[in-house]
């Protein structure tokens, strides 16, 4: 940790800054201006070649003037400097940095070969930066900013990786006004020698940083990722947006990402246990409510509010979002019965009806709920301070000749108590407020860590991210180790030639302990007469063959065939079609229930499991995940219940539960297949069948 | 329009006001001065019991005391005094009012026989009112606000209607902040004689009205809503929430609304043409975009930004959401691109990245884009004046003792041609900006009708509504007409005994022109082996019974029998399981591709058709859609639209695609049949499966 380029980055004890001077409108000059303005404590050397001071600092005309190496560079200069510029630092001995300049491989090949250069000098030289293309970091507690806007916020416990720099940059007023505050904020730029997978590393270790939130167009090293995330016992969102075409050739010419398909992404990401959510201001919200609230114990969420409307759309999505809103106990209903006016409801939600007297709704009933053993967290919507007030003052000056003050006292919240509740209990607490900093009471919330959101719904679904975390957290286990497969799997393969046909793939499959079908492979009709009696009526019978992809569309095809006369019929139809061809005869399974299997490989990626429904219908719906390998048991599972049509995989339509623990087995050995053997390019197992629950590949179709 | 109760209710000349006092901590008082301090132009009088003056206002003490009959009653009093005082105006001639005493049948058992006391009371009377337990109206124009929140703001196009009175009361400053101007908004409560259908119908005609957004937690009247959406030309955009159970009981005591399942709502919006989004905020921003912007002519938009951050979540969403964010042609980007900086992107999104020159993202470049042919529509992220001005100043203020102002004419951002842009070139621009109201150039977008969002994706999926809305719009036509069938579906109806076995439901199907499987019901092995023969086998063969569900698991279906030994074999095997049982023998069709329709009544609503994905797999995946009738044939193509799988319906795995035509036409039927006969309780076509791409219903199940 304390050699981490990251350690020194994020708090050096100087700074080497070139890029700056005496024109405020130049980036360099901004970043310069807010790195002294946010009280960065360490010094500061400002290369310039003519000025000799700015802004109080001492200057100095070359890089190799300096009085001593700064711990870090920063570099805000025309890109074409670049690589000069480094290998001054270099002699010099400063190995750390920040790249701000862009044009590197976000503009194209030129830029590429540039990049190249760079950071093959950089690896040389072992030379760690962030960027290039980059706009810096902040953090909160050293503190430093190299961003272009200026930040004096408080410090919290939501750091960021950000795949864009306007999103520690842009955003600082925003984060500001919905209370939202953070420890660090890297810009990662281009990735040349820091990536998103190494401040992600960075974090999970750092000890201010409690949750961590990522805007992602581009995992480089999507592997290593999941390696890392899941040895991090920190919550961790991220938005993702390459999966897309617009999307993806949008963040090619923006950080010179190149994105992969959504699904993988999306497998990827629930592997790693980040929740994913589709909006930067989701990664804000979620990412600030997970670094500050107490992980809920339960499903149990209390709702209190002044009005039924949002009292509804929380528990409306507290519900779709997998929350309980249970109906309170008698004894908690009796309990709260007297502190509300004639036509509350006492239920849950607890909604006062509208009025503007804040006492109950924020001092008794919150302290009531949050203790009641019943639940297990709340939320309010309907604390009103100042904002009320200065709302409806015009009218009270209007008609009393009131100032603004009579209208503050008239509402005076105390909220003393409830903001130290999460804590105390270790329950959350999260708050709905149409209004602004304008109000008092959501500036206390704010101040106090208590996440404020600007809509019921908004609230309600922070919620059943805080319960998603507690979930993942308690399933949480490092990244399976590879695993190996008998050695029976290595031989089979060997023997494999240039082209694999449905019977060898089969071989291989069974070699992994991977459940096959019961099947023969023959050459005439007579030998697929004997099989087929062998293997017992009724049996298949299918052309084998390594060239046809679709055989049942080319007729090789026969299910069903109950006595000889059929087999044989079957078997010369088969041998018309496709003169020589070997014939498989197996066993005829229940094919009501179908699943499919399968390997891949996207570019960049660890092969990828999929596991999905099958057959004609369901295929259409493509309810398919993916993991990375290598996967575990546990990965496996997960992939089950992430389907939506998962509970065809429990009792189902007359047929017994699937056997889960041997169909992750399955999908564990096909992973480990697929890492042993860069040779499959392709494996798909369309269908995976059942006999008593247990799963047996029908067919099998590797592309080697 | 004239004559709707609404008219009288959203501007009456004078207010009968029973409820207010000089204690302004009282609802009636708050209720009161709002409207005083509104500058609603017609007369108020006041009732109270001691009081002669209130607010400048002479007082009655009674309401039989009014010097004449006010166009309209507001009552915010005791619920025990609410149906005599409505009885007192009825009296007097007031037949228009507004009841905000709650109480009613949001309560239980007692409040609902007050408020059916008080319905039948109106009814007599002729008094139509809003409410009970409701927050009133606001019209923007007339003005008139009779909430508990004051309203000033500007007048714009969208008119709501919520069922929550906060939504109207609590947002009002929230809609400010965010530049949302109303038209009118009416709060329904309890819809005691006005509900939410009456409001819609009213929003319909209203020439001020150019979108309506809808919180609805029950819509109590679905048939009459329907045809009464349908006939409507304009934006309608809805929040539902009463489709979880949570959600359900929390709508229950709030307004005694009586929710209904999800699906059913999604299905009654859809056919509504009405927008369904998941949060208030939606509501009203969509509302907003809806009632502001031209409708795009096409799904090509361009992403014009300051950062590559944004613009890529833009474009991701807009691809996600059904539109284009193209590549923009050689020679747009050749003339774009001697205004943008050396590392700017210009194939769209056109990023400039970071600077604060204005001139070009917010002068130049938008002009050019939305003028060109091969653009439908623009969304803008970085056009910063004051916000980030203000941001900055501490630091210039600090190094170059910089005033506000000076910082200010820094940023000089020129908005005038840019806001007029939409409604000159008839092509929508939304603004996405992470700054607030203290940003000029935001206020300057709010104040012309611009949308703005504090989120790219916000921005993004507002385009995508519009493009939604611009398609609802050309497939826009009246409800269908009931429908009649053949005389002879009421001849097979009058047949049927006390249950219906499978033969005799398809009868039913056949005389309404649904094309069912060629099929025979017999009695002996003898005629099922005949029958057999004259279809051509292969052949099913079924038990036939009323009593039996679930016939494939009680072993009643014998499939795909290739010769008569076989159809003798199956025809034993079912009698043995069912003596006495008629048998059906019937051709088999391919069944690879199944989908189903049934009907279902839910309480409250008109029959409803089914339509959705078949068999065991897909059948896990509940990939359905449903409709109201009357449905059309329109409808019933949008319900195979509709459907997540929907690319099983046209050329799949080598069938030929389904006749949509053909398949409405059995969807509009059915419909016809389940609207002619109550008595089919519920119907059940499972599966129906398709001969050259023709369907034909395999299997029927009437409850009757």
């Amino acid at each position: 940790m304390d050699t981490h380029p990251l350690r020194t980055i994020s708090a050096p004890a100087s700074i080497g800054f070139v890029g700056a001077s005496g024109n405020p409108a130049n980036m360099g000059t901004m970043q310069l201006l807010n790195l002294l303005y946010s009280g960065y404590p360490g010094k500061v050397f400002p290369v310039h070649p003519r000025d000799r001071e700015i802004y109080g600092l001492q200057t100095y005309e070359r890089i190799s003037d300096l009085p001593e190496a700064p711990e870090m560079f920063m570099l805000v200069v025309p890109t074409r400097l670049i690589p000069e510029m480094v290998a001054d630092f270099a002699r010099l001995g400063t190995r750390r940095g920040v790249i701000v300049t862009a044009g590197f491989k976000e503009t194209g090949a030129t830029g590429a070969a540039l990049e190249a250069r760079l950071a093959e000098l950089a690896r040389r030289e072992e030379i760690r930066f962030l960027g290039p293309n980059c706009m810096g970091l902040i953090n909160t507690r050293c503190p430093l900013n190299l961003t272009a806007a200026p930040f004096k916020g408080r410090c919290g416990g939501l750091s960021l990786i950000s795949q864009s720099g306007t999103y520690i940059t842009q955003t600082v007023e925003y984060l500001r006004t919905r209370g939202i505050a953070l420890n660090l904020a890297f810009s990662v730029g281009n990735e040349a020698t820091i990536d998103l997978v190494d401040c992600l590393e960075y974090l999970g270790q750092d000890p201010d940083t409690q949750a961590i939130g990522m805007y992602i167009e581009c995992i480089r090293r999507p592997g290593r990722f999941l390696e890392v995330a899941r040895r991090i016992d920190k919550p961790m969102v991220a938005q993702y947006v390459g999966g897309t075409a617009a999307g993806a050739r949008s963040g090619a010419s923006h950080t010179g990402a190149l994105a992969g398909p959504d699904h993988v992404y999306d497998g990827l990401l629930a592997q790693a246990g980040v929740i994913r959510v589709d909006s930067i201001e989701a990664v804000y919200q979620a990412g600030h409510t997970l670094a500050s609230q107490p992980v809920p114990r339960g499903p149990r969420i209390a709702v209190l509010t002044n009005s039924g409307g949002p009292g509804t759309a929380m528990a409306s999505r507290l519900d779709a979002g997998g929350m309980e809103v249970p109906e309170l106990s008698e004894a908690l209903q009796e309990k709260i019965q007297g502190y509300l006016p004639g036509h509350a409801s006492v239920r849950n939600p607890v909604d006062l009806t509208f009025h503007t007297d804040m006492t109950q709704i924020a001092e008794t009933l919150p302290r009531i709920l949050m203790e009641a053993e019943e639940i297990d967290g709340l939320l309010i919507h309907g604390i009103m301070d100042t904002g009320w007030a200065e709302m409806s003052f015009p009218v009270f000056e209007k008609f009393f000749g009131a100032t603004l003050e009579d209208i503050r006292r008239m509402l005076n919240v105390d909220l003393d108590t409830l903001v130290r509740l999460p804590a105390a209990l270790g329950k959350p607490l999260l708050i709905s407020s149409f209004f602004g900093r304008e109000d008092n009471a959501l500036c206390t919330f704010q101040e106090h860590g208590i996440p404020t959101f600007d809509g019921p719904e908004k609230a309600a679904a922070a919620m059943t991210l805080l319960w998603r975390w507690a979930r993942i957290q308690r399933s949480r286990r490092p990244l399976a180790a590879p695993g190996t497969l008998p050695a029976a799997a290595t031989a089979q393969m060997a023997v494999l030639g240039e082209t694999v046909d449905e019977f060898e793939a089969k071989q291989v499959l069974a070699a992994c302990g991977i459940p096959t079908v019961n099947e023969r492979r023959v050459e005439t009709e007579d030998e697929a007469v004997a099989a087929a009696r062998r293997i017992g009526f009724p049996v298949a019978l299918k052309g084998c063959s390594a060239d046809v992809l679709h055989k049942t569309e080319a007729g090789l095809v026969h299910l069903g065939l109950t006595g000889e006369d059929a087999v044989v019929t079957a078997a010369r139809a088969v041998k018309e079609r496709m003169p020589g061809a070997r014939l498989l005869v197996s066993e005829m399974l229940d094919s009501r229930r179908e699943v499919i299997a399968g390997v891949s490989r996207p570019p960049g990626f660890p092969p990828c499991v999929l596991f999905g429904m099958g057959g004609v219908m369901a295929e259409a719906l493509e309810d398919r995940v993916v993991r990375l390998t290598p996967l575990d048991s546990g990965d496996a599972l997960e992939m089950m219940d992430a389907l939506r049509g998962r509970r065809v995989l429990g009792a189902w339509r007359g047929m017994p539960a699937v056997d889960r623990e041997a169909l992750a087995d399955l999908l564990v050995r096909l992973g480990r297949l697929a890492a042993s053997f860069p040779r499959l390019k392709e494996i798909d197992l369309n269908p995976i069948l059942f006999v008593d629950g247990r799963p047996k590949v029908a067919d099998a179709l590797f592309v080697v």
